[in-house]
Order: C-alpha cells, then sequence, then structure tokens
C-alpha cells in the first residue's frame, strides 16, 4: 500500500480557557469546544459561517457510577494537523485524502476522584467527527452506559430523508419530511418487517440525511463501530434536536466499558453541494487501518445466485421438502423431497457453466443446507449447522465441476438470527468452506436475535459480527452480511466484511415494491456506511411474466437496473436475475459482464436525494470508465460530462438508454442500445424516464475503429 | 458392558377410565393418576399405604398458545414393566437395576385442534419419576413455557433440609426446619454468596430433603436435564404444598420446546430408611444410557493441585501481577510480577513429583492462564482466552516433565460465568489440551452469566453445560464442573462429565467454615444428582498454622477428612491440601493414598441426613474395601458391620480413628491408626468426636501376615 503522509504538530496546553475553536483545513467548516456553567461538555459547528449544529451537550449516562456529564474541568488541550493519503484494499478510490485538523479534549472530574474522559474532535473539509475516550486511569475501570447524551441541535425544520429507529431492522422504506412531521408520519412508517423491534420513543436511523431550507446538506452518522451498540437518534421535533439512542441489551444497558476504551465516531457531513456528500469520505478516514497483514486474497467478487428464483418465480424454494417441523439431527433423507428445491446438483451446475460463459467469479447458493423446512420465526436456536448439505446438493462434485470452469461456489449461512449458535459452530463452518473450495459467504440474520433479549443492533451483537469477519480471515474468506448491524467503514479495517445489505434492498422489489425514489436516497443514507450488496440487475422487471398469477413488478426501467452497477458502489456485486433473463437481454446483460466493481477513481457528476444521481467511475487499474445515472419517479434529463476522461483521446461510449416510452410503471423494459464516439469534451444530455436511468461503458477507441469513424 | 434385560409388555387401552392406578413392583408405593372435572391431570403416592404425594396437579402453562393445564381427555394408556440390569462406566456399583412399571397416560385436548401431551410415570421400589412428553403432531410444534405446574402436595409439615431457591447459586449452607418454619427463615437462609440471584417468592432448591413425623424419608429433585431450565420448588407452607418453577431467561420465559420433546423427570425417592434413599439409582436410571460408543478414555482420576494454597495460606495467587485493569491480547509479560503468583513452572514441578511419589493421577493447575488480574465482578466477556499461559508458566516443560513421571497436568477453564465466550474459543481450548497433554478439565462459572439475563440454571446454560461436556467428548476430554447447575444423572449419559462442584464445598471451609452438619447432608440433597468434586483432604485444619493471622479453620475432625473419600461419592477425587501437609501427616495420607474412588458395590450402613451417615465400599475390581463414618456436631458411636466382605476369609482393618479429644473445634488434628484382623462377621463400635470420622481401609489378609497374628 502507498502512503504519503504530512503529519504536523502542533500542541498546546491550555488548561484554563473553557472555549476551544477549531476550523477545517479549508476553513469553511469551524467549531467551538465549550464547558457549560455545571462543567457540561458541548459543542457547535458552522459552515461557511451558516450553523449547522447550534450548541449541543455532550456526555455519558451511567448505570454503576457516576455520570460523565456534568462537572468537568478541562485538564489539557491538544491540537494536530495530518494530512496523508492512503489506498483502500478496494474502493471507489485509489487513494483517499485523510485531511484534517484535531482538538483533543482532555477532561476531568476533580470531585470524582479525578476521573479522566477525553474528545476528540477531527475537523475535515467535508465535516466533523468527534468520539468519547476514557483512558486508562486508576479511579475508572469499568462502567455500563445507561445512555450516550450527545447532542445535534439543529438550526432549523430541516428536510429529512428517515427510517424509523429500531433495534432489529434497518429494511424499512424511506419517508421524506420535516422534522416537525415525523411524530405524524411515524406510524406510518412504521411498516411491518420480521424481527422488527420499533424504538417506543420518537427515534429514527442514520446514516440521516437531512438538508436545510438555504440549501446546506447534512449527514449524521457513526465511524468505525466496535464494542458498543449502534446510534440512534431521539428526535425532538419541536426543537429540531436530535440525540444518541444506544440500542440496549437485554437488561436495557447500553454499554459494557472497561478503560482504556473510546466509543464510536459520531460524524456529521456537511456541504451545500449533494455532490460532495457522497464523495465523501470522512467515514472511511475515521475507520482504522486494516487489521490484516496480508490482504492479497481479498478481491472484487461479481456474482450470480440461485436466489431471484426462491422470490419471483415460485419454482422453487430454499426447502427439500414440506415438512414443517424438522431438527437439526434429523435424517433428512428420510424425507419426501417437494420437487421444488432449489439448490439440487444440477440446477447449481446451470448456474456455474452460465457464471463461466459471462466472466463471472462466483455463484451464491441458498438453501444448500438442511434446515430450511421451519427455519423462521420460532426463535430457535440450533436451526442450521452449515455443514450439512441437501440430499439432493453434492458439495465435492459441485466444488470439482466449478473449480473445473474457474468459478466459485459462494457459501450461505443463515443464522435465523441465532448467533450464538452460529458463534460455537464458526470454527467448523469455516474449515468447512476451506477444504470445499469456499472463499466467500453471504450471512444472514432473519430473525429475533439469540443470545434471547439482544438485538441486531446491540453491543453484543456488534462484537458478533466483527468476530464473525475477523475469524472468516483467518480462512481467506471473504463476508457479504445481510441483516446485520449497518455499517460504519469498517470495511477499511475488516476488509474481506466486503459487503452487507442492512437496508432494503432488491428483494423487497418482489414483496410490493420499491419507492422508485428509494435508490436515489440509499447512496445518501445507508451507503455512507459502507459497500451495499443492493443486488440489482433484474432485467425481468414485470413478475406477471412467470405465469404465477403475480400482478407484482419491480418498480424500475430495465436500464435503471444496469445503471446501479455505478450508483451503488459495492466491491461485491450481484446480477440478481436468473440466467435465462439474461440470455434474453443479452445485448443489455452486456453492461453488467462490463461493468468494473472495483475502481481507481469515482466523479459525483450530478446528486440530488430523494430526485436523482449521476456517477462516472474508472475501473482500477483499466482504462476503462462507467457511468451510471438514476432519476426518481419524475423523467429527467441528466447532463453527463467527460471530462474526467484524459485529455485528447477518442473514446467509444456504449449507451444503455430508456426506450422513449419506459417508465418503471410502463414499458419498462424498453432500451436503446448505442455505440457514440466521444471525447473528454463532449457532453450529454440524456432523458430518463421516470423511475428510470441510464448506464453507459467507455473503452479507448483503438486505431481501427477511429479510422472507420 | 454387560446387560441383563428383563423386559414385559403389558399394554391396555382405555379411553374412558379417567383414573388409572400402579404399584411398585414390591408393591409398597402405589400412584394414581386422574383427571379432574375440568380436565386437569392430578396425580398421587402412597407408600406402604401411607400418603406421600396427596392430589397434586400436573400441567404446563405456555406463553404463545393455549396452555396444558385443563380440558384433556384421556386418548390411550400403555402399561409396561422393565426389569434390567446396566453397568456404569464408573459408579458406586459396578451393576445397577432398573426395575419399574410404567403407566404412560395418552392427553389429548380436543378443544385445542386434537393437540395430545403424555405423562409418562415409572414407579420404582424406591420411588416414582415422572415427565410430561410432547410428541410430533399437526397443531402443535413450538411453544413456550411460562411455567411448569407440577405440584407436591405433602401430606404433613415435614422436616426439611433446605437451601434458598435461586437461579445462580448452590452455594448456600443448609437450613434445617418444618416447611411451616421456612418462611420465617428464608432471610437468614439467604446469606451473601457471589452472583446469587435469590428468587423473589418463597422457594427452595432440589435436591429437597424431607422427613416425615412417622419416619417416612421423601427425595424430590429431576433426573436428565436435558433442553430445559433447572427446577425449583416453590413452598406454599400453609398447605405443606411445592410447586415446580422453572428459571426463566431475560425474556421472562421459561422453556423454549419443539415437538417432539419432552420435559426431565420429576423424581420422588420414598423410603422409611435413610439408608435406602442414599442407595437409591432411581435418578441414574430415569437417564439415558451413554451417548458415546467409545468410553475407554473415561477413567477415574485422583489428583492434586495448586488450589488450597490460595485460600489459606495467603502465600499464592491466582493472578501473577498487581495489575487491576487488564485485557485480552495486552501482553503480560510486561506486567511487572508480584512474586506470590502460584501457578509457576517451578511450583507445580513440586506437586507433579509428589503426585507421581504418590501414584496421583493428575495435578489441577490454576491461575496458569492470563487474565486473573480482574477477571471477577465486572460482567465482562472476553476476560480468559484458555490458551495463554502467564510468562511464568511453561506449558510444553511441564508437560514434558509430567509425562515423564505419569502424571497428567489437569486444565483450568475459569469463565468468570462469560459462557459465549467459552463457546467461542470452546474447539481451541480443547483442541490446546489434546495438543499438551490434559485428558481432564475443571470448568469454573463465577460470575454473573452472559449471555446476559441469562442464568446459570436457565435453559440456554443447561444446554451450554452439556454441549461443553460433548464437545470435550470429541477430544476425549473429561470434565468437572463448577458452579454449573446441579447434576440429574447425566454423568450417566455423558459419563466423561466425571463430577461436579455444585454446593458448598470445602473451599468454604477457608471462608467462614462448614456447619459439621453440611456433609451428613449433601449425600441426601446435591449427591442424589451425581458426584460431587467435594475436595476434601484438608489435614491442616487449624488455618492459624500458617501464620498468616488467620484463626479460621475447618469445621471437621482431621480423620473426618479422610472418611468423606467413602462418604462422599466420586469417581474424581482430590487431595486438597498442599504436598507439604501430607508429608507431616504421612499415616494419615496413606488412607487418601490407598483408597478407591470408583466400586464394585456400596454398602450404606448407617445414616441419618443432617446427624451421621456410615458407608462402606468394595473396591472396583479388587479385593478391597473401605469404609467412612461421618457424624454432625455430636459425637456418636458408629455401628459398624462387615458382612458384605466374603464370609470365611480373614481380613486385615486398618482403622483412622478420631483421637479421644478431638471434635471439629478442638484438638480436631488428633487421630489414631490401628490395624485389626477382622472376618464377614466382625463388629466395630467405633466412637467418632463430635463432628469427627471413622475411615477404614480393608485388605484380604495374607498367609503370611496371618500367620503372624
Amino acid at each position: 500500500m502507498y502512503k504519503f503522509v504530512l503529519i504536523c504538530f502542533f500542541s498546546l496546553i491550555s488548561t484554563l480557557i473553557n472555549a476551544q475553536e477549531m476550523t477545517s483545513p479549508n476553513g469553511q467548516l469551524s467549531m467551538t469546544f465549550k464547558l457549560g456553567a455545571n462543567g457540561t461538555p458541548t459543542y457547535q459547528l458552522s459552515y461557511k459561517k451558516k450553523p449547522v449544529i447550534k450548541s449541543s451537550t455532550l456526555g455519558i449516562e451511567t448505570v454503576d457510577v457516576a455520570s460523565f456529564t456534568t462537572s468537568f474541568e478541562i485538564l489539557k488541550v491538544e491540537k494536530n494537523t495530518v494530512d496523508e493519503n492512503w489506498n483502500p484494499v478496494m474502493g471507489e478510490q485509489k487513494t483517499i485524502r485523510n485531511n484534517y485538523n484535531e482538538l483533543l479534549v482532555k477532561l476531568i472530574q476533580k470531585d470524582q476522584k479525578n476521573r479522566t474522559m477525553f474528545i476528540r474532535f477531527r475537523l475535515f473539509n467535508d465535516g466533523l467527527g468527534f468520539r468519547y475516550e476514557f483512558p486508562k486511569q486508576e479511579n475508572l475501570k469499568y462502567f455500563t452506559i445507561k445512555e450516550e447524551n450527545t447532542e445535534f441541535n439543529l438550526a432549523g425544520d430541516h428536510k429529512t430523508f428517515w427510517i424509523p429507529g429500531d433495534y432489529d431492522s434497518n429494511e424499512y422504506a424511506y419517508t421524506t419530511s420535516k422534522l416537525s412531521e415525523i411524530p405524524g408520519l411515524m406510524k406510518k412508517a412504521t411498516i411491518d418487517i420480521h424481527a422488527q423491534q420499533p424504538i417506543k420513543n420518537l427515534a429514527i436511523q442514520t446514516p440521516s440525511m437531512m438538508k436545510t431550507d438555504d440549501g446546506l446538506y447534512i449527514n449524521i452518522h457513526e465511524a468505525s463501530l466496535i464494542n458498543y451498540p449502534a446510534m440512534a437518534l431521539n428526535v425532538d421535533a419541536t426543537n429540531f434536536k436530535l440525540s444518541s439512542h444506544l440500542c440496549p441489551d437485554p437488561m436495557g444497558n447500553k454499554g459494557y466499558m472497561q478503560t482504556d476504551t473510546h466509543t464510536p465516531w459520531r460524524t456529521i457531513v456537511v456541504s451545500d453541494k449533494a455532490t460532495e456528500i457522497l464523495a465523501s469520505k470522512l467515514i472511511l478516514n475515521l475507520n482504522d487501518p486494516t487489521a490484516y497483514t496480508d490482504v492479497s486474497w481479498i478481491k472484487p467478487v461479481k456474482y450470480i445466485g440461485v436466489w431471484w428464483e426462491y422470490f419471483v418465480a415460485g419454482k422453487s424454494t430454499w426447502a427439500y421438502s414440506n415438512e414443517n417441523n424438522v431438527k437439526m439431527g434429523d435424517d433428512f433423507s428420510k424425507l419426501a423431497p417437494s420437487g421444488k428445491h432449489g439448490a439440487t446438483t444440477q440446477n447449481v451446475k446451470k448456474y456455474v457453466d452460465f457464471a463461466a460463459a459471462n466472466g463471472f467469479d462466483a455463484v451464491l447458493v441458498e438453501g444448500w443446507n438442511v434446515g430450511w423446512e421451519d427455519w423462521f420465526g420460532n426463535w430457535k436456536e440450533d436451526v442450521f449447522d452449515f455443514v450439512t448439505p441437501y440430499p439432493d446438493f453434492d458439495v465435492k462434485e459441485l466444488h470439482r465441476y466449478a473449480a473445473s470452469k474457474g468459478v466459485k461456489i459462494m457459501m450461505h449461512h443463515e443464522t435465523s438470527g441465532s448467533a450464538t449458535n452460529y458463534e460455537r459452530r464458526l470454527d467448523t463452518a469455516f474449515k468447512f468452506m476451506a477444504d470445499n473450495g469456499y472463499n466467500a459467504v453471504k450471512t444472514g440474520y432473519v430473525g429475533k436475535i439469540i443470545p434471547r433479549g439482544e438485538h441486531h443492533d446491540s453491543q453484543w451483537m456488534v462484537n458478533h459480527y466483527i468476530n464473525v469477519a475477523k475469524t472468516a480471515a483467518k480462512y481467506k474468506i471473504m463476508v457479504n452480511s445481510h441483516e446485520a448491524v449497518r455499517p460504519t467503514g469498517l470495511n477499511r479495517t475488516y476488509p474481506n466484511w466486503i459487503a452487507q445489505e442492512s437496508a432494503r434492498g432488491t428483494e423487497f422489489e418482489a414483496m410490493g415494491g420499491l419507492a422508485p425514489e428509494h435508490t436515489t436516497i440509499l447512496p445518501f443514507t445507508r451507503l455512507m456506511g459502507g459497500p451495499m450488496d443492493y443486488t440489482p440487475g433484474i432485467l425481468q422487471t414485470e413478475l406477471s411474466y412467470y405465469g404465477t398469477g403475480s400482478s407484482q413488478k419491480v418498480n424500475t426501467t430495465l436500464v435503471k437496473q444496469l445503471a446501479y452497477y455505478v450508483t451503488m458502489y459495492s466491491p461485491l456485486q450481484m446480477a440478481a436475475d436468473m440466467p435465462e433473463n439474461y440470455t434474453r437481454y443479452a445485448d443489455a446483460f452486456q453492461f453488467i459482464k462490463d461493468v468494473a466493481i472495483d475502481w481507481d477513481d469515482t466523479y459525483i457528476l450530478e446528486a440530488e436525494p430523494g430526485d436523482y444521481i449521476t456517477i462516472a467511475r474508472k475501473a482500477k487499474n483499466k482504462n476503462e470508465w462507467f457511468v451510471g445515472g438514476i432519476t426518481d419517479e419524475n423523467s429527467r434529463t441528466a447532463n453527463i460530462t467527460f471530462n474526467y476522461l484524459p485529455k485528447g483521446k477518442k473514446y467509444e461510449a456504449t449507451i444503455y438508454a430508456d426506450g422513449k416510452d419506459a417508465s418503471w410503471n410502463k414499458n419498462a423494459q424498453s432500451y436503446t442500445v448505442r455505440k457514440v464516439s466521444i471525447t473528454s469534451t463532449s457532453k450529454l444530455k440524456q432523458v430518463l424516464g421516470a423511475g428510470g436511468g441510464v448506464a453507459i461503458s467507455i473503452k479507448e477507441s483503438d486505431a481501427k475503429s477511429l479510422n472507420g469513424k
């Protein structure tokens, strides 16, 4: 990894000044730390002199010792500046600049035996990160958190893109409203989802995206969530004040802490340009560098899978039989097969053939292992053992067959939420994978968590996901977790935790459909934390096609599904539709085959949350560029520039566009493919249908084709 | 294993008769099952026509489906008789007779879609066992238990030997009182113990020992506790009615059930002879035969250990340093050693030398692994990793050294109650043991349980202990669990779960002392469930001896400590005192060296709970017999017979007796050793000091020594 480090140290000691100020490297952001009259820490943040966060308190309430909320004095203040570049293992950019000014405020509670708590602020050009630190000290060793009292006191009644606060699910549809409107809309927004646990008081989830009346974009989230519960935001809709709400454990406690320790970073990304929000690398910058010395085995993965057929065609099932009361240890070969099992050796071989013929790295197979007959909703601990295939799934033969074609089978570990069962069997499960040629696993947590009373977002589970990623790394296995706590940039530290779901993804297109605007919001919310396994690529958007009586439809045009490969960043991308559909739309499918999933650089061309996004990216180590543009339920004209292309050369752009009559709810599968010659100065005004998109692949024109034009 | 099976089947169908009667094979016990007017199942039990259990209801209340309490009808009744012999892997007898009449009552709830629940009764000559069974059925798959409603409606205000109901600890001192006196005594009885969780309503623990005014002995417990919480007994002190009280999980739920399943057996051992209570094998008989095909590696273990020195002499500590805030992953070699660490290579070698010189199988070493600096009381998950030794403990060298002398090092896995951490590391920990020559582990659960909100006695933990035993078996490792749920005869099914603590043991002699009667009660209570690692053998009973200012004393005579090897059955027995003390009392120590720990047969000669116990046993596959007798705080004369010796031969008995002036609180270390010649017709009246004992080893006299006498 290349590393260009420029670190300057400025350190000054100030024991008596209770207000500390700091500006971002470019001077646009400024913040103040101040101790209130009773010794309560506060901070405020402004952008180009506009208030972003008005004076807001900081502190942590505790269960078992005096709280870290008041009676603080400043013991010492340290300042520091960092400007360095680093290279992610995989990412949207080959090189990421990490440039911030730092303010470390060392606080002391003299009336609590001189206990100390530090607050570390890092002010970037694109926002602020801060965290609480508890150094090793004589009179503070262990404490239990009752609640974190971090406030985000906003300057107005901002437009907010939000989903309800929930301890167990991120799979909500977004509501867009003023902060003041949230109370009236919460009940409607709290739609039914499996294993949900909506927060009782008024709260929304992070990443929380807001826009002020005067055009400022504000995103609140967290970075490096380790050994701490996830944070939701209580909403004071009268005073426009958000405040931290941690996920509790079964006892109602919100964090077990041992000094030396610290909280995750609380992040506020700010800009007056929506494109800069999407371009921000603040959250990644606040995460630790990778914990692994060897990352050579961590690679981008483009995959297909035995998956969508379970959702749409009704032609196959995860379960092998129609029995509905099975136990681990049962002899599944004695069950009568239903004849509809999807993960058969024969069916998987067809997928392997297709993957090999079309350059995919892997084939995901769900439903391969015994236990799917009654896997969900029973809060059962021993649902799966992760090593026993159904009688019609031949692990060894498929390993041999796939390997002979240069394709990997992707493992699936659905836990049904039973994390204790998974941890108990983790080494055995990963060893089984290593022994049978698997190098990536899709994990799932569909269901109420075991340990019972823990939540998907509680401290124990946060540690569980990381334990899974770290243990997987020992076996050189990549992890793609579904239904886990939403990401906070930990893919920097644990790059084998290659992607996550943690949001309402494509599967919901088969369960009522997603709003056309959904994917214009996700990059401003969920994806701020890290790559999403959104599973795009559904070309057969009309599900009535399957003749199963379904009138469902995927609420996008066909082309928008292509655009997602660029607008939804992930180094692990699925082509989620069935091979037969890709064969039928071979010219459109070509984009999915061509598109890169790891990048040298990224250019956010246009963006407005809830409305549209247009992004261009350069493939990693290749002179190929890809553009994706999407729009919400409104048709629009994307203004696509190409000034990121090297000057003075000609390029061939293949443009996948919505048909003239295409929209998300009519003629969605109408599209055109055209090739045009462009240069860095070209400009393209491309019409996108309602709920539509555009996808462009760009290659250098070779001498021969140039001659021909 | 020899197996003499005599099984007779009597099956009769009875759909209309709502009362079913059954007698024990010898006719002394009789029971009736009856459905009440509202279809509530009830049972009653009598012994020699005296009521033991008056009409008592049966049933299970549920959270999520209709309860299994009323509206039952009898669908079918099946009767059966079994008379067979089986041989335990280790035990008090080489051969155990399993002889019972069985009544299987198949109940149906017609108003609940014909759901069925079976109740299976087994009536032995020494008591009753019954359990609830839920067969696989169409309209019942999963259910959650709110409470089990099993009543034990007693016939009078019996004298009871009890400890307070507690979800997390069995380490209470016993109170002896009438049932009616329990309410007034509960507060005093609920002494402080680490990590206790006394049950809020009035409840006592099982095994619960009672004696009626007319001399009937009744013991209530359970057998084969698997996948179910442990049962305590609610006390209705007015009506002398006990009822089941299961240990809850964090949600307050008391059991997650999936048909086909059943509860543990509820056991009532009854006799008019106290000796027959101790001789009962009813609980073992109700457990399943061993789950293992190869048991050749499971062996009795007589061991010493680096242990008592931590409690009494203040000369050494588990922890390596005086630091009190450490984390897993710290470099412990950077800590300043306190100089008092007990588990040093050098110190352990001394123990190994002593073990080898005196025929012990193993040396337990506690405090060998990093993490003891702040291991207790912080509800911390990652306390120990079970594989990292302190810098002064050389695993490889000790393995080599011990192996060269034919001695095993015994592993110690203290979990601090963090079962999730232990499960996560279990395979690694056992592999480490296998790689380093360990074949037995002492586990510990000192602390509040993690998963947080679970208890030592809740269903999740019950399954945890069994998971540990079964996983250990894969590595041919024997398990001796401390602070686990009290045993229920599972050492039959999982014979490598060789012993448990689960009661107030010898360690409390160094923490305030045990009542002299304590060990005359334990065999009637705690040991009814299985072998106890009581850790006897403290010969230096006056702890002031160590010159550390302690005035503590072990509340027994020296000889009583010897007698425990016979009165406290376990195939794993520690000689808990330090080698130097055994060297000082070499003639008394000889008994500990000689005594067997696995037996061909056992003879309960005299017994009265709370007063005295005298037991003789024949060594497994050896013509050696050992007698142990103990008394409470009163001196008494034991009447020891020898009619279990083969007739017509002469035997040499070595009698270890209290000195004339010896009592538990004065001259406790005064003793005599004498040899006498006996035959099967000999009788011995042996005076035991207050809180004293007697120990006898018996060998066939050889021709030469006979000539000499």
